[in-house]
């Protein structure tokens, strides 16, 4: 887009050059056929090394730029403004099924459905009003899929999951694999066994839950697996079975919930993070990036870190030890000086 | 189903209100329309708290409930049984080629297979007797599929891949990506290069192993990256290129091997652990959450845990050092003090 | 292959028996059917404990060993050779579009392009010439691919994903899924809200690239998420939206960059470390496997490990911390038995 063409859509004035644009990037990211922006005269130096094609500056900005400027009220705003402009266009998933999808003819579909291409839908599943089923997307026999959730493709959901209405599931989430499960041991003529345990329950969603990109929920081996309303899940995470998360949390990329696990409501569970079996993280509590939790936290520390988790002071210690010890070290050697020295004058 | 149905097919007998019952879960967690059970009078205050419609009860309990009773001889065997009942029906996968799967007229097709819509299977691929593979799989080249083996959407199989009979892999499943191998330096001029390391091998995966959502196993640099006999495999973990896994081991969610490593029989690689390359578990060793082997293991010890990986003492020495910091510390300004009074008494 | 012809194939000769061969393998690793190598004759006990059918040897060789035997003048050469002629047959992805892809109209495919089956492209995007888009693959709307570039089967690039030449997308490779960015707080009348910020960017890969099996790179929340030329990612990596890998970089297996951080040029992240986001890797650092990076790291360290990251030495002086503990109790209590005395002589 012309530069001329954005200032008058921003409601700006344009200054200099009228440069074509194609996207927004801060001052030190942005490269030709950018627009940056910067409101803070403090800036000034960044400014003057960006290698924007055009900048947005304030009214009174007085310092110039290396390239054209477009004058707005507040560059913040104008700057967001112009990313919904150069935003690729939201993609149209117009109601109907496409006639590549497979349907199976008991499928309860809603009003405004959209089916994409190759997608599969098995027997008694039901589709609530407006929900949109990209492409290649996979969804086993009688799962329940809530108003205007969102699949992208490539998503698989196994038999029996059911999700709430206004989820967004990102590309290559797996819900209701079977959970990690299996006994073992040895038989009587000493050779190893190690059975299956059948995972005979469900995954089930609530209402406005988000799920990044190959994140994967495992099935209930009885009951359910449960991810509470409006819980943010993020790309790569692992819950286990029969994990139970209350609702408005947040679960960072590469983090893992193991089997049985509760966790309360309005927790944040930070990147890379994991957090044993059996145990309860009470309601509000955050886990630091690549923190493991081995047992209950019962909300007294709002935060851990570390593993086994503790407090950042507790880390800290850890991490302070070495030069502790040093000091130590001096302080004792400076003692025995002492004692030599009165062992000498006792002599 | 009604109570009342339920406690029939259980061969128990309902004390109450005939409700609609739809899934099984533990006191704390059911909700309406859940069954729960207790045989120990003394969760007695859990049963008095569960919000459960009906709970399966031993014949003398005779502290009530505040929902309906089904009694049983075995609450917890009966739970199961329920479990069952409740259980979304298996999908059945009848023997049989969908029209729209894609299979190379070379490919050897067994007796009583299932090949589900939009799978496509390339030439010289030999499917084994019963083998199962479901919607939307992708299986390349002179692949081999054991008997029985059961592959879930949207897995894929590069060339060459080898498995084993009895196998299981969820949704998502990856065999036989390259490995990760390239050479790089300078040239003579001073520019860099990043050159590609052909990955001239397979993956081979013996018989019985289940490998969970999303995990990723490269093929071989040279030879095969090989998963024995009975290795059950979680969600999300990586298994690098010429990994050897001996059989009869676990590798639990978001683990990790990397390249040319051995893992010896019957070990266990709990969630997020990682071990470096080229180097060797014993048999029988436990590799704890979040651990980082950098080091072969020679079975000395039986579990390790931390970065880098050591025996749970050490880590717990570790974890206990300021405290042990502080204790010396304090004793040390105990010591100053009685060389004061010496030097006093001295002079 | 009967080792006769191999034999010829390497310009070797064979004696012993004429055996099948089918893969290459190390002297330990190498079962029935294996082809192994040797060169130097200290590792003649492996040789002769080799369960390989057939081993390549040098000329001079007079120990022996179990099996047939091929010599030649560079057993590790001859073997590589042997890899190739072993490896499963590169299939052929012949120029063309498969009938049942479904490419938009306004699609532009290149010379030369191939296109497998259930392969699904949108309006807009444009396809380089030469370049490979294997089976059940989905690209969005509106995205470039650069010439020459491979994408396996069931990888999804989201609508506006700007791809170079030359690079290889393993299976399930997920680009251009929201970034993680929500707004949470309290409503006058004291509800939570948790509210989703538009991820308005896109991803931007340049030449050379190499992304391994099922890692996901978010879509920037403005502009781009931008991998330069020739990095190379493993299986199972995240990276968060508006990163910056400025190019020649590596991340193993399981690692993760949190939002807006910028990694240099010639870095390499090993597996499982974590990045956070809004910080700087200077040019050339290497961050250890499992390591955790909370700062910008300014290159004064060229090698971090431990979380916090810190240098090989820092983490050592850590783990060593209960041994320097242990010694300095010992000369506390040395130091007390002299004060003892001194206290008795002083009497």
């Amino acid at each position: 887009m012309k530069a001329s063409e954005l200032a008058e859509r921003l409601g700006g004035t344009l200054e200099g050059e009228d440069v074509d644009l194609v996207a927004c990037g801060g001052l030190e990211e942005a490269r030709a056929g950018d627009l940056s922006f910067c409101k803070d005269p403090k800036h000034v130096q960044l400014v003057q090394a960006t290698k924007a094609s055009a900048v947005l500056l304030p009214p009174d900005w007085d310092r110039g730029a290396p390239c054209a400027i477009i004058r707005v009220a507040d560059p913040n705003h104008a700057c967001m403004a112009a990313a919904r402009i150069f935003a690729p266009p939201e993609p149209a998933r117009a109601p109907g099924v496409h006639p590549t999808a497979i349907v199976d003819p008991s499928v309860k579909v809603g009003e405004g459905v959209h089916i994409g291409p190759y997608t599969v839908v098995e027997k008694g599943t039901v589709l609530g009003d407006g929900a949109v089923i990209e492409a290649q997307v996979w969804i086993g026999e009688g799962c329940t899929i809530g108003a205007r959730t969102h699949i992208y493709p490539q998503v698989t959901l196994r038999e029996g999951t059911k999700v709430g209405a206004d989820c967004i599931f990102h590309c290559g989430v797996r819900l209701g694999g079977d959970g990690y499960g299996f006994n073992n041991g040895r038989r009587e003529d000493g050779s190893v066994y190690i059975e299956k345990i059948p995972q005979l329950g469900i995954v089930e969603i609530g209402d406005g839950v988000e799920i990044g990109s190959n994140t994967t929920i495992d099935r209930a081996r009885i009951g359910r697996t449960y991810i509470g309303p409006m819980t943010k899940i993020d790309n790569l995470v692992q819950i286990g079975h029969n994990v139970k998360v209350k609702g408005y949390s947040g679960l960072i990329a590469q983090s893992g919930v193991a089997g049985s696990t509760e966790i309360g409501y309005g927790c944040l569970i930070w990147a890379q993070a994991g957090i044993s079996g059996h145990i309860k993280i009470a309601d509000g509590v955050q886990v630091g990036p690549q923190a493991g939790v081995p047992q209950s936290l019962d909300g007294s520390l709002k935060y851990v870190i570390g593993a086994p988790a503790m407090s950042m002071k507790d880390l800290a210690a850890i991490t302070l030890a070495p030069k502790m010890v040093a000091k130590l070290k001096a302080e004792i050697k400076a003692l025995k000086a002492e004692i030599e020295k009165l062992n000498g004058k006792g002599a």
